[in-house]
């Protein structure tokens, strides 16, 4: 059996979500229409729940348990925003969300999935005692283990924003997101191109993590190098699960430099008056300074979180 | 003849400038409205043209000129927002804009202006200096002044951003808004008490630029003491013209602390992912720390600009 997600699978997270998630607009910016030759349409997920696209792939997650499963909550070892919207989307079913994060993850992190009603337990931060410590916990609870990307109903239900850009835009040439473990790049593929085939696909991610171009390049998943890169949210490698749906569907991964990323950083936050994370200006940064053939067309850009310290902007 | 701008100018001035600027959104943000304890509702200036509302008054008094005025340009001496609406006004009737900065004027201000071709004249940083370069050039040029607050067509194009709001959200119970020169606040409280009486509007300025409070505690215009406040859009005094709107329809000035405008300043960064100068958070700041017995009630905020350096936010 196929259990591949696809367009069907999309629109049924997209039912099952759409009550506890935002609309985010749409939002375009002729002063970079200008600066990169093309037309630009922003999918602000930096305005949604939990200020990324996150919740919408673990609110899918959620919602696709049975109840009994559900009663005994769910799992999770991310430290980012895969956490916070697992601990939201796990509050509005009302069950257990269980966080596992390292000893030494910013306070700012664990306030956040504690505001949102998650239990946290501590580990060392290295990935043997991690995984050891999920373990435990979905052994002492019995909690369904939802990974941050390799995962289809995660992927579906990341592939909604892409369905209602493309409801909102529907005639893009290209679209374009940020690519770290490849759920959203994976879901926005599937939206993309079973709604319109001709329409261009295109991953962008950091020089500095750039696995998933390293991956396309050898035919095989090359692991992410140590995180160095101010894209926190991309410095995830591909899964077998994510690295085939991007084989297939997408064109091809665009890579940017740190100084690329911190100049596009500063674009959006002068120019569009909006607080984005680095991940999230991955792609407009590709648009700023490679050439993808796409002047004068229309691209869709998937503009992932808002996540960042605005005390202390990377610019 | 009574000038003082009514409900039908400030109509007048929204046919006038609708072409020439944008309909910004008003937002909501519930995790705000839970720390205030009343629903908020902010128009979004600082997604406006030139990153401020100065674009309305601005481009209502260019288009106010005959030909025959408009064609000998226009000048002003403001060496913030104004100057740039002004020269982005002027270059869309296709006249000269001639601006008058002091020569240790920020060259990103500076840039601003020329970037929508405004005539840059320098001058001494003095207000006796700038005074009298602007009627230099006033005199060689034939230009009209447009002082950036002191002038009904001004104060008219100001009150449509009251206007626009109260379309979207028509019943509102009071409406808050930042006073420096009073132009934006003397223009709100036309709009707002000529079609809601009962709505209350509170100006919002910060304690180290009290001069509007102390002006109404008084009775007299109380000018404005050195610029010190961090809400660098709201260190003028008010004018005569302004004074007596005010004081005639404003029910009282709320006045806020440095470090309560710092602290809204980062909410609404953080929360409602939105860039904003200071001097557009001191409403929110009032409604966080001052009881103005709003608990429950439906308040519209005019958030004016989102013009600050994003790399020295100061937070």
């Amino acid at each position: 059996m196929d259990t591949r997600p696809n367009l069907s699978a999309i629109r049924a997270a997209h039912a099952r979500i759409r009550p506890f998630i935002h609309r985010t607009p749409v939002l375009t910016c002729s002063a970079l229409d200008a600066l990169v030759g093309a037309s630009l349409f922003f999918k602000c997920e930096n305005f949604q729940k939990v200020g990324a696209f996150k919740i919408r792939g673990a609110t899918n997650a959620v919602l696709s348990l049975t109840d009994e499963e559900a009663s005994r909550g769910v799992a999770t070892h991310s430290s980012g925003n895969h956490a916070a919207a697992l601990a939201l989307a796990a509050r509005n079913r009302g069950i257990a969300a269980h966080v596992v994060m390292p000893r030494n993850a910013p306070g700012i992190k664990v306030d956040a999935v504690r505001g949102y009603g998650g239990r946290i337990t501590f580990c060392e931060p290295d990935q043997a005692s991690r995984e050891a410590k999920v373990a435990d916990v979905i052994r002492e609870t019995g909690a369904s283990l939802i990974h941050p990307y390799d995962d289809d109903r995660i992927i579906a239900g990341q592939g909604t924003a892409a369905l209602e850009l493309l409801e909102d835009v529907p005639d893009l040439d290209a679209v374009l997101a940020p690519v770290g473990g490849g759920g959203l790049l994976s879901g926005t593929a599937i939206a993309v191109k079973s709604l319109l085939p001709k329409t261009r696909v295109v991953g962008c991610e950091p020089a500095l993590a750039d696995d998933a171009a390293a991956s396309m390049r050898e035919g095989r998943i090359v692991p992410a190098r140590p995180p160095l890169t101010i894209a926190d949210g991309l410095r995830t490698s591909l899964s077998e699960r994510t690295y085939s749906i991007i084989r297939a569907l997408v064109e091809s991964i665009a890579v940017v430099e740190e100084d690329e990323i911190r100049a596009a950083l500063r674009l959006v936050l002068e120019r569009m008056k909006i607080v984005v994370e680095p991940s999230a200006v991955v792609p407009l940064a590709v648009m700023l300074n490679r050439d993808l053939d796409l002047k004068g067309k229309r691209v869709g850009i998937i503009l992932s979180g808002g996540n960042v310290d605005v005390g202390n902007l990377p610019l």
